[in-house]
């Protein structure tokens, strides 16, 4: 709806809970190189509470202003902040992310017609994806601003629903004690949930889960973490920010069951 | 069919074009950690000539045994042996590599049951892939045995034909050095091209092509290299050795159009 | 679980909602010919109750024994009822009905293979689905056993959910009294809907719906019914006729919400 | 390129193979009511021949004009020939066409995206497909103007090739005496087979073959054909006129090997 709409609201009085990307980043300066322009209102940044319950649900019931994320970034902070928050992270991290197709939206264009997508898998913004700085931001945040530099490459998959992010890192500890990490990260979540399988996204769609497994080859530390990019990636997680905020049950609306296949 | 047949007939004269993985490492002491068991005849594989003609065409009119690469090793090297060549690699490489179930071969199962596989994407062999000494062994020769340490994560793709390897690693050069590394390598190569986007594996399918493509995004290199894994990631692959070793034209039989959609 | 099963359990008092093809058929002479076998226990066969609640539902709160309908008879009837009730239909019917791959079981197969079934269509059955005598049966109840005629063909298609059956027959009538005739019989009817365009079955998936359009090509009527096989096609229908049985509100268990895409 | 120009080129002596729709009805009368005009050239229908080799493979090589016909109406027609040719429908005949996506064109639009097609299907055109009058024509021509009224019901499947025509029709004859008809019809043909069982759409796909089952249930003959929509239901059929009209082998170009899957 544009961020001048969003600040007549806010003057108002609302309470707005955005799913665009127009308040995700709290620096202004990053404005320019992902998104092509100024950001038009920067004051609103830094009121902007980035919608991740899972790092900031103490912050949504005074919010005035929240940022949902987007898709990839749910699904990569997800699977990497507890390495990050307790420091296990060697040098850098390479998340290849998967997506189905409706996370392009609905406008009709080439890219996204069934007889170009069916049957293919390719690599898109290869130069960078706007969610990135997202990423990079919220793993700042949690590491204390030592956060790991973070590759991250799309890729659009052959099915309507889900993103599956492979995070790949050096390991600064035994396999056993980042386990540990993410147990304890994500106890008592109820939607995040760290699964002894790597996670078949088809077992998030149709809810708002984000199933998260963690493993390694060696001292390669490989965590692999699925959701709805429609639900928590999008809508669903809009609408427990939303329950958070106005003091509804986080699972408000949201208790859909998983189905299979 | 078996080492021990393989051994009978080249006893008797003939000339093995092996399709399995009984020939594909040469050094007999991985047999039991990645197949569970001795390497039944290990004397053949001092001579088994890895079949991969970018890289071992001239052994091949000689060769009495031939093992053709697996599908996925074969989008992997060919996706990362230009930089190891030319030794721009900095550091050890991620391959998140993608495949539509056809790889998986034909016995009814559950896992490629199409309402399983529809819908869906998951990683699998998280702890190795038989097919990750194939990729070490042959980077490691033209490294000179300095190979960067390879991660081979492999994913399942609701497709039926296609691999995509997306290769990561710290570039030990300019992206521009890199790329051209890549041109020279492939240069000539009637299947293996250098292409200027991230390609499609459609583009590829029901053609022994691999299209690879060299990016980066900072200093983090990104190649991206897809193949049909049904042709030059299986039978096309068998039967181009069969060409070169018997002094066919390289591409007899192996001339289909490409076809879009 | 077998009919011997069902009758000790019967024996025993409790009722029972069969999602089996044990008790469809009231004629124990049609068993040989479709199940090729004697029916085991034909006196059970009178007391079946024909789960499809859009016709039965007086009958299911003194059901001993409900036999939930297939999910190819359940479309077809459910798009033929009103105008064979109202004696709409002249000559005989054609009902081309296509499916999702999960109304195959979960039993590996070749044919329920991903690398078979993707990108691909089929008729099977050809000479006679199992369905066809329970369609025959429920449009004669209706006819008062001037039913007419039903030629059912069964194709898979590359889907997972789903059902759309195709009715075919001579109007004996306008389509506006036709449309009427749909709109009345189906008027109140919480799952079964006349809609207005021929419906996509992915409306239907994840709900127990039943979507059902009315047209025609100058006489000839075309019905299309849309239903998720496993839900109002299977175990949907099965909880709903157990909510009838048992007096609680009929969609207990089955207000999932219709999902897009 | 419009009917105008098709006249410029013939005046210049050149010879057209038209894939449009322009020419394929010999009757003007039919434009307004199918293509929603008068036809702009009248005089030009006459002369055009059908582009159906099966039917008028003898009249191409003194051909001008080629209107090369419809996806649907090649299936449909291919389907019922021998049939109509030999006078052995009875009555009427319903002919449940399914296609793959590609059959719409490239054209971006929100019907055709993948997360619109995926997981789903629906009848189009329900009122009647402009393909429809072709086969009427094809058919009349066959039956000396005795044809059977066809209802033609297109659908659309999440595929990208590939069509399937489920014919439907009264047998006037015994089904031995059917399958004899059809392959009589057929002996001979390079392209159009029949096949044994209900043929899979992909086994016609990246071919430019038609494959048909003749069966029947009861009295009720249900012949099924299928192509691949881009190749014997396009373009290949284009190349197949082609290469008849100007004396090359009729094969020329369309050789390619069928592939599974």
């Amino acid at each position: 709806v544009g961020a001048g709409k969003v600040a007549s609201w806010l003057d108002a009085g609302a309470r707005v809970i955005d799913m665009s990307a127009d308040f995700r980043l709290n620096d202004p300066a990053l404005y320019p190189r992902w998104y092509g322009r100024e950001h038009p209102a920067p004051e609103l940044l830094r009121q902007a509470v980035f919608g991740l319950p899972e790092l900031h649900a103490g912050e949504l019931p005074d919010a005035r202003l929240v940022a949902v994320p987007g898709c990839h970034s749910t699904a990569a902070i997800l699977g990497l902040a507890p390495a990050v928050a307790a420091d296990l992270v060697r040098g850098d991290v390479v998340v290849d992310s998967k997506t189905g197709v409706s996370g392009a939206g609905r406008s009709p264009s080439l890219g996204v017609q069934f007889s170009e997508v069916a049957e293919s898998t390719h690599a898109y913004s290869i130069g960078g994806h706007r969610h990135s700085p997202e990423v990079s931001q919220e793993l700042g945040r949690l590491a204390n601003g030592r956060a790991p530099r973070v590759t991250l490459l799309t890729h659009l998959l052959p099915m309507v629903r889900g993103i599956l992010a492979s995070c790949y890192f050096d390991l600064a500890s035994s396999l056993a004690e980042l386990k540990e990490a993410y147990e304890e990260f994500y106890e008592g979540q109820p939607f995040t949930k760290v699964v002894p399988d790597s996670p078949h996204t088809k077992l998030a769609s149709h809810t708002n889960l984000c199933l998260v497994n963690v493993a390694a080859q060696g001292d390669k530390a490989i965590v692999t973490a699925a959701i709805d990019n429609l639900l928590k990636g999008a809508s669903g997680q809009g609408v427990e920010c939303f329950n958070i905020a106005f003091g509804f049950d986080r699972a408000e609306a949201l208790r859909g069951p998983s189905q299979w296949p």
